[in-house]
């Protein structure tokens, strides 16, 4: 038997808003760790990876390890129904093949209770080593993918290069060139618009913006996100989830790209 | 000559924003007790009683009854040209083939007419028994209107069930199951937030979401909306208008869903 | 060289807004007196004349004389990108096939350059000289832009009619006609509400509602439109833009439609 109880439950309204579109059937596993996702998008070139924490929950129940393969755009439409400020339980019953979503409204006077059909999904789990970084930079959320949902106007990949002074974003197309240069920036009166750069050595990778703007959709989570960059690393692009978890993106950079920069 | 001026008018605003999407032609009725209408939707389903009382309007002048019938989608079109602070005098000579919508802005600054061509449309009133309910429901109208909005995402028809509790609203679809449960509460520090129930006996009646969902249009009329249920006549679901009259809504249960749920 | 630096670069971000959607390529031409342009509409009805004067800018620097033939669209895809608290400088060298438009954020810690080719456009300068007009109508541009966007839901021609008394914008269409009287108002508290009539005449041209439509499009530039009206002229309809210049649309008034009024 499964039951979670997450006081705060717009947090999993906004995860599923993130993933949804990226992704369309996943596996969520329930342990004593807690609550997770991972899975590749449609196109198999992106990776996701979410973890709730336990601790997270309020009540939180797993008797035993389970995996629920679900449909996300309706989980996502379930989930729609729940008010921003309403408690929302996920339980399951051992062996069953639904999931049930509770949604309470703050003062109890609304109790609504929607049930799914879960899916037989395949997946291997992939081991993501941790990696060490050539560059760790953390933004403002709304910043970033305000950055990439302009250079989608001008084209269709961008280069997120960094230096000890900023990170600069690049991007041509038919209509022209963009560059937009974020500089450090650590002396603001509030920490979440903080712009923080961590580097090891300069590097510079090619990636496609409808991934990442794809990935912008987990702004509303956090009001920073932290883009990990490697010559020869997937980049990762990660949303912490309050004090209970994350979610990560992981997009491996194009090569073709970074080779005629070489050449 | 008619002569009808209602200083709110966005109250006739909202009428027409209420019903222009059920109702494509009608005749609206003016007599010494007020301007009315009814009217069956397009598909000849459900109906829709509208009434204005004389008494609302700050001058009321109607030297015999008149029936004018108009297309309600150009009603609205006119209609929506008027501010929403707009004073609303409705105007039309005997034996005139046309009407006229008088705005005047607050201070008087602006002052537009517009002139529109009236229509025959056949039409016959049917008379509408006052009748004893098995169960009435008063409760927020957003409230109703979220509900109706929530199902129609998982299902196509409602069962509302009344008990002394509260009220269900339950749907089923192909991807799953949904019910909400909204618990009687007087006690809320502001009465249009609350949900009262008077019942006889219980019920429990299915309904198609599409018109439930047409009717909630009215919901800017009212904080609150009325739903008056017995199992062998059509629901009611009112909206009041100020104090000076209401839109009603009537709609047939489904009876073939309802013997399913009997047998 | 060119080097423009516009403090208020939300001036320039909606200057574009308000001409893409009329003019498809034009010249930007810039002297020492400031920047401007001049273009007819695509299909050759309307024109379109833009100042921005060289004291508007921080720092204005032109070395010669200098003809951009730029696509507006582009340009407005380009500026969509610029902050509305960022500051604008416009770049060009001599011989350059490009320009450059730098976006500075306030507090400098963002900073974007977006370069885009530039065009061979043929354009003719046509001479305006300064006329006297029979009728000046000074209004809200709110109010201008919502009276012909309501008259737009009725017909597709605007007569405007100056008497002493007001201005009465009118059309009719197949559903009905539609007038609405602006009366002279300069007493009002905020003096961007007021509407004020200088009139040598009385006068009544009829135009086409989808160019006055497009005309409003500038409406965020300034809180007062000014229409300039003579029988024998196009119509002037302009917005100021701050202290530093206008954007100026001209319109021929529809010939035979007056003429059917005359008759």
């Amino acid at each position: 038997m499964l039951e979670l109880r997450l006081v705060q439950g717009s947090l999993l309204k906004k995860v599923l808003e993130a993933i949804k579109e990226l992704v369309t059937d996943a596996n969520f596993d329930c342990s004593g760790t807690g609550f997770s996702l991972q899975a590749m998008d449609s196109s198999h070139v992106a990776l996701v990876a979410l973890l709730l924490r336990s601790e997270g929950f309020e009540h939180y129940r797993c008797d035993r390890n389970l995996s629920m393969g679900m449909n996300l755009g309706n989980m996502a439409k379930m989930l729609r129904c729940a008010g921003n400020d309403d408690i929302i339980t996920i339980k399951a019953d051992d062996g069953s093949d639904t999931v049930t979503f509770m949604f309470e409204s703050p003062n109890q006077d609304k109790i609504a209770d929607f049930e799914m059909k879960l899916m037989d999904i395949d997946s291997e789990h992939l081991g993501i080593p941790d990696s060490e970084y050539q560059a760790i930079v953390r933004m403002p959320s709304s910043e970033f993918s305000r950055i990439c949902k302009d250079l989608s106007s001008i084209g269709d990949t961008v280069i997120i290069s960094v230096t000890k002074e900023g990170v600069k974003f690049s991007t041509a197309g038919d209509i022209g060139t963009a560059n937009i240069v974020c500089r450090q920036n650590t002396t603001v009166d509030k920490p979440e618009q903080s712009t923080i750069i961590e580097m090891q050595e300069p590097v510079s990778l090619t990636f496609a913006l409808r991934y990442m703007n794809s990935f912008t959709k987990a702004s509303p989570l956090s009001d920073q996100v932290t883009i990990s960059l490697s010559s020869e690393l997937p980049v990762v692009v990660e949303y912490k989830i309050g004090e209970m978890g994350y979610i990560r993106f992981y997009l491996a950079p194009k090569i073709e790209e970074d080779e005629e920069m070489k050449a």
